[in-house]
């Protein structure tokens, strides 16, 4: 078993990490960090557990510590990362002096040498942490994962990318509350109501996209040779996003092709028997109206992501439609540097 | 004072015609009009009334009548038919043999001769109603308005029309619940969910627009020379529908014209002066996260369509982003087609 | 194993209880019983599925057959039954000509020589079944389980009841949507809304619930002696009832004796190890804020009641409050019946 | 005209008071007070308004002050006060040295000589300003409106309060999230649930209920001579309290005497015409399904109390129920300030 910590344990997504991680058959949790008013209490005396399962036996009577290396134990060997990004620019970063940081932090996604990593998409980018390590002189290193909408989008789009010539892509989005945090977003703002905005959401979407289904050589990651626009909304469900994705291709494919490329792709983590991936990470839905975040969330134990609806484009040539959910605080948070965690642990640790 | 009637009176757009009409300047309910169960009930007793505000006291002692043109007294004008598209295919006809009828039904939308006409959008196809008397042998005459979300959005785009050369557009919506009627979506069907599919939605919406915004000649309309492609999907939303739309034009535009030309658009109904016209039919917002459905979906008392995050589209070039939120029970429903009346009032009758 | 079927499967407790018989480990569905018009379909083809987890594989190829004693294969041991009450009045005694049917339909509760039975609660009344047997001349029998809201707050009670003297309880509930049907509450009905009245449930609960904690003797129950009062509202809310509740006792009592006296409630199930029933079948929470429905219906995998804010009440002598939520489907409808089956197979059969 | 300001304008409550001043045909806002970063600043840029109707003209540009009472202009004579109860329990004495004070807040409530006062239900406790002003020689005076809860249940009990003997009150509530404020209650934590907790809320509905309907004698409240025991809830809803009620009396009284005691019930304010009262200011319903929030919160303007299901209870002998809905920022909060001041602008000014 692999020691873990978890910076930023007592929040929403610390507690995802957790649930996520109780009974792991590679990771043991030994060390819970959060701020200095939590440091010192058991974990449940610091908690208000907000998910709607238990909290696990096994993390009750840790000691919480200070998000701060040393206080952490040297066998620990990981330590997953889930904290507002203006504190996790100079808290992850220090913590990969020493460690391995699978960071769910947007801060350091896409700055030279650090991956901004999904297993099934683009692995390869881990290669880049050699690099990582001389270039900021650490003993550890850092591995991001995208931001929760965009997973779950290019999730579906990769079978596409290595099949198909892509022209253009608009998504629009309608997220989950839970993307916000657990105080994001108040009821009355949501009730009875949408919000179309969330603010850098559609930046992030744009550019991380582009860059996890481009090409690495080199060291360097070069942008998909296509674009996408993004519309990001959010909407009263408390946890899945839901995506509307309008693709225009170079040439007429055949939806049956297009659905049959996306419910087949199994790649490296499926290879390697990862123990969060999914046999198939891509659910491809027939009934018309699927896939819905409350139904559809929780496939593979929110680690897959669900597509439906995909259908010729009746209004533009070579182009489809369809709409996908994935599970923005699992496969879209939490589960995604879990998944990093399990490659590195497999191909570097 | 020009007396008019409902046809499916009792139901939720009956009902909301009812709460629009009260206190009209030029029209008067003398008529309501409901299947034979209701018929020879007081409507206050034949009817469950499911708005939030209360009834009217001058309809509540009119007795219902059958919906059958032999029933209506010779002084109504006007009939507004709110009935389900099957019946509609049916019965508005029927009634057109006699009356003026105002239909917010899908049945008899876009036949040759039937106007399909929102005032603000394409007046001119009330010419058509000469020939549609001849063609028919009718004595009165069938207009037809638009459906929901297809309204809203055209309001938005004709100033863009008018002005700027369009090459394709992409919309994706999140509808109300109402637009389904007050049984149509369970409860347990949408709270906390998103259902992503609204059955024949996304081909009115496609096929609507290029007509409404399209060329009329010699009696014919010619579909604009774009296209648009629409995914249509229900939000746990009360009234008001939400919709995001990537436009591309020909060539770069200056966002703040843009927004001006939203802003300032004004036509025929603002001209004339029609009771139920807003001075500035398209209210542009910009505050970063409007227009939400809660809050300006009775901008106008329900007859204007707010905008916002007009912004340009970083992805792709000569093009451009932006929100609408439009009441779809009333500029969407009752609304509309009482407007139609308001103009054919003013101009036919 | 014992051979099992299950009466309106293809409806939403129907569902509920395959997604519960699912990996059982002493009851195998063999049977799926519906309507005429899906008779002769693979369960799979017959069913929208409803629920969030996927539909079990081991029921996908049956073929459902009409709801007719003759179409049951004479090795089903048990039905279940979970019909409208106006069909159960017919079908549930047709049924218990032959076979052993667990009921959660509210037809045929409390009429003679039926037990109306919660495990923990009344087990004792499944004594009845002898002469339920003579007085119907049927060679199976027929047991039911109480109205959702009435089974949660009992099981609170009958700790109490068995310890204390109660004088009167007040109950005011705040019910799940799931209770009424899929189709039970139009989503325009209850978003940002409260339904004040649930047809026929004040009376279910007001005199269930004195059957329930009544004495059973030489094959009657006498209710118990003291007397409840119940106001009952549908809130928004997928699943999980929650109820306040009011209780004057003939004296002072200490809560912490009366939270002790729930917390360590243990009964016939728990002795017999029945495999739905909890170890405790009552929660006791000490955070302020709960039971919430959405985070603690699922205690026990929905089989346990959880209980909070146990407070003396400061308004009346020897009176006390609390609040509790429990999942109407599961303890309070499907597992019921499920439950009344394993101690009538533990016991009986 | 008299010349009235606000003190917290910027937030929810101060945002009702403007709306519900705006064309007040006594008082006109002129002085608006805020928090030291928003004074200076124009009310329209200092204010994010989060009400569903615009914003009205008259306050945009008055330019907000700082909450002190040395910067109000000395023609101003009534302030309404809106703030959180910790700041109001300095703030709203500092003002009441100079000025009259209409507060909302909890915190002077109940406190000797200052009135807690309801116009239809103690508006003799107006008769303590006098001793208030020598006892803390102030030349203002400060009035106080109870909790919101409490407001609309005693508006329903008042008459029978008047015609009947109460022995005992239990009220269950299910309390809209405006009651919290803006950011109160997190979308996270209601969606799909019930809060079984508000913090005091139970208190002060059990004393304040008491106060109110008591007795006034030289200057002191004698509480009313029965008791009243409260359960508080929070559900998803946007506006409007409802309260289940349970109340025994001292002998049996007609359910429909007891209907028509509270559907006729006027007091002082309907005799003066006060403004904001309406005729009657609880409307008795006789739909099995009422009154609702959504749809009745609105009655008179917000300042209607609804009521409906009035049964007879069953369970317990003189004992009935019902249920009430109120609008709890109206009728609740602003609504109760302002005729609170409307009758001291009558009998006082």
């Amino acid at each position: 078993m692999v020691d873990v910590g978890i910076i930023g344990a007592t929040g929403m997504v610390g507690q995802n990490f957790i649930r996520l991680l109780d009974q792991h058959p590679d990771f043991e949790i030994t060390t819970l960090l959060a701020s200095e008013k939590s440091a010192g209490k058991r974990y449940e005396d610091a908690t208000t557990w907000l998910l709607d399962s238990e909290m696990p036996e096994s993390v009750k009577d840790i000691k919480v510590v200070e998000s701060n290396p040393d206080k952490v134990d040297k066998n620990v060997e990981i330590l997953f990362s889930s904290i507002p990004s203006d504190f996790a620019a100079k808290i992850d970063p220090d913590f990969a002096k020493e460690f391995v940081v699978a960071s769910n932090a947007s801060a350091m996604r896409m700055k030279p040498h650090i991956p901004l990593c999904i297993p099934e998409v683009n692995p390869e980018t881990l290669d880049m942490i050699d690099d990582q390590q001389k270039a900021y002189d650490w003993d550890g290193f850092l591995v991001t994962n995208p931001n929760c909408s965009t997973i779950a989008l290019t999730l579906t789009l990769k079978p596409l990318v290595d099949n198909f010539n892509i022209n253009r892509i608009y998504v629009s989005t309608m997220q989950a509350l839970s993307g916000a945090g657990y105080n994001g977003v108040p009821s009355m703002g949501i009730l009875d109501n949408v919000i179309p905005y969330i603010g850098q959401e559609e930046e992030k979407m744009e550019s991380e996209s582009l860059y996890l289904l481009g090409d690495y050589e080199n060291g360097v990651v070069k942008d998909a040779p296509f674009n996408l626009s993004a519309s990001c909304h959010r909407v009263a469900v408390i946890n899945g996003h839901t995506e509307a994705v309008f693709i225009e291709l170079d040439k007429e494919e055949d939806i049956d092709d297009i659905k049959s490329k996306m419910a087949n792709f199994q790649a490296l983590p499926q290879e390697l028997g990862l123990p969060s991936a999914p046999e198939y990470p891509v659910i491809v839905k027939d009934e018309v109206d699927r896939p819905q975040p409350r139904l559809d969330r929780d496939a593979c134990n929110g680690m897959g992501v669900t597509v439906g609806r995909v259908r010729k484009d009746q209004a533009f040539p070579n182009s489809f439609k369809y709409v996908l959910v994935g599970h923005n605080t699992i496969r879209g948070a939490a589960g995604a540097s879990i998944l990093n965690a399990e490659l590195i642990n497999e191909r570097i640790l």
